[in-house]
């Protein structure tokens, strides 16, 4: 996850940009809509590698170039998922060409539009590479920086032949000495687009490696940065199965636990924490729902979709409804399932052990209501009978999608 | 699908065999589990290669190569899914070294063991590339008998780039000029089994490519063959991800329709084909189910999990009855579910339109009891007004898990 790379960020003064062709045909998927633009769980994938952009701080610009007849469908996607910073340019008839546009940008708009102003470094990421990650982009945004360009790589996963004429082997490469050039890859502005200023037509119209014209127009020897696997293209239909399998991982991988209860989520929060940590990523946050918190924006805006609300009042789900609102009100698509566990403590001993029949119907009143926006509410309430929160709360079955589900901590 | 390959079939009297090694340490997964044993829809990855090899009628013997330490585990797969025609033989230390310990199979057996007869060609194929079909076989094989050795190759995904000693990029290939080496290759068995003789230590420790040595040792240039995209290799998590999606839409995009009723199935028949051919794999046949017609033993082994029973008796509900038996008395494991839907046609005017309510009992008994056995029952009355079997009937949805639904055919 980005969370733990916050070290990774280039230093601070360097302005950097990013250039994402999205302008392919998707033949090679052998379906009409490109691979950039088909759904996964719903949202298009050059949505889900522009968010993973866009979650760096440090990225000033995101240009999407796409091919003329994509510009509204491009246009619409932004709005949809609310993106920020990004630029939609029209692209040209090859790769080259479409990268080459989206870096006319700034050089063109550099006195006439301030906030595209030519950044020092620049990104060039493919669409269709929906899981890069802070670390890599700020390896080769550093290494760019020292080698004026650099590109991820990765280990063959075949050997490479080479056929003669007559259609059989003529020699096979060693493995070990060659690589597969991936992205994302950066250059220095200046160095890039020297070179696509001096590109011949031909390499404008066969080449696809901004690698190499680095190297044959401006004699710059880009560094090689070993990448993870994640980085790979998605390009044939299995790729499209395999991304959509690893979103829905994610997407299930993430807690957030919500509580003004500072107590509660000491305590409530150390029980969950130790027996979910092995299984999934867990984020607990203490914050006070009365303010109108940035913390939970980003938080929403981020890649956690299961909410754990933690109370000690009477009647719990009115919090529990606030945070379904600021979930409404946000402009984040809900398009997958949000799952929201509201728990209630019962910390006074006075406090009667059971809900009352008004607010059982309340609750499922309210979840039938938020589930047909897809947020899917669970009620739970745990009673003990010392003045210690249960300590040996180890899992939680949700079986019942409306219900409320009382449990016994034990002592 | 292989059955639409009949015409592939290689000249009838080559005797071909088949080495899969499979003794990889799946350490890109990142996993315990080598890739070649996980569980894919909750069958290990190499059943399907085995399968995929065993469909094809004119494969004489598969030889799968393993470490000595799954030895135990792949005997125990091989019992569990019935395999038919596979050796178990223990690996090398390589790649290499097993698919050599893979042929010697061949070379020593030859006279003390009739069954295991030398080849005149040997397919060479990873346990880890599932989707192998009929026609790439068949044309890999031709092409070995013409050639000496022949191989499947795909374009390049990515550019392939060489590094210098110093970690920066020295060149790039030109990628129309180069190819991925893929699986399945094929070779005259003399050709690959000289190499493998003549095979220097260090090319068995370090090298993979069998192409490489036919050429090296044998002076043969392998012909290379266009494969389809799904040769592809599952080398890391996500093409588990992407291997199993695959799995899931194949098993249910095949449809077997079974009945004794020759007419019925004639129209009966021809509607669904018409209705269901632009989604589904469809295949029609007739069969009577008083004799133990290996056919249908054969659709069970494959990879059809859908079958629609079509009846004009009574009481339907025994040959269906009678199918659930066969099912269960096959040696294929039920791992997944099995759709059976029987369709009740009362051809004659003077059966009752309706079922009773002793035959509705039986049929939802019957759907409740083999449902623990993972097959899933449904039954169809399709009743009509007139001589003439319904045209109309252009969609049938199925929503009663273990019901009984009955719809009137349009004129």
């Amino acid at each position: 996850s980005s969370s733990g790379s916050r070290d990774a960020r280039p230093a601070a003064v360097t302005p950097v940009a990013a250039v994402l062709p999205a302008g392919g045909s998707g033949e090679r998927l052998g379906g009409a809509t490109p691979k950039q633009f088909c759904a996964l769980q719903g949202r298009p994938l050059v949505s889900y590698t522009v968010r993973a952009m866009e979650r760096i701080s440090w990225i000033s610009n995101i240009i999407v170039v796409v091919s003329p007849e994509n510009v509204d469908t491009m246009k619409s996607i932004t709005e949809k998922y609310g993106h920020k910073r990004v630029t939609i340019v029209k692209g040209g008839i090859t790769r080259h060409r479409s990268i080459f546009n989206g870096l006319k940008v700034f050089a063109e708009n550099e006195f006439s539009n301030p906030l595209l102003q030519k950044p020092e470094v620049v990104i060039i990421h493919d669409a269709v590479r929906p899981f890069v990650e802070e670390d890599i982009l700020s390896k080769v945004v550093m290494a760019a920086k020292e080698h004026g360009a650099a590109g991820a790589i990765r280990p063959l996963v075949s050997t490479v032949i080479a056929s003669g004429a007559d259609g059989c082997l003529d020699h096979s490469l060693e493995r070990a000495r060659y690589r597969a050039s991936e992205m994302p890859q950066a250059f220095l502005f200046d160095i890039i687009y020297e070179a696509y200023q001096q590109c011949s037509d031909y390499d404008l119209d066969y080449g696809t490696e901004c690698l190499h014209l680095a190297l044959k127009y401006c004699r710059t020897n880009a560094k090689l940065v070993e990448g993870p696997a994640d980085l790979w293209k998605v390009t044939y239909k299995r790729d499209l199965y395999a991304a959509e399998s690893i979103i829905k991982d994610n997407l299930s991988q993430q807690v957030c636990v919500i509580t003004d209860v500072k107590e509660a989520v000491a305590q409530v929060g150390f029980v969950l924490h130790e027996s979910l940590k092995s299984r999934i990523e867990f984020e607990a946050i203490s914050i006070s729902l009365s303010r109108n918190d940035s913390h939970l924006q980003n938080i929403f805006s981020g890649q956690c979709y299961n909410f754990v609300c933690i109370n000690d009042k009477k009647c719990a789900i009115q919090e529990t409804q606030q945070i379904a609102d600021m979930l409404e009100k946000s402009n984040i698509p809900l398009l997958y399932p949000i799952v929201l566990i509201s728990v209630q403590l019962p910390i006074s001993e006075n406090t009667s052990f059971s809900i009352g029949m008004e607010e059982l119907t309340r609750i499922k009143k309210f979840a039938r209501e938020v589930k047909k926006k897809n947020i899917l509410v669970y009620a739970l309430l745990i009673q003990y009978k010392s003045k210690v929160p249960p300590r040996g709360l180890k899992s939680v079955n949700l079986r019942y999608p409306h219900g409320v589900t009382t449990m016994d901590g034990e002592q």
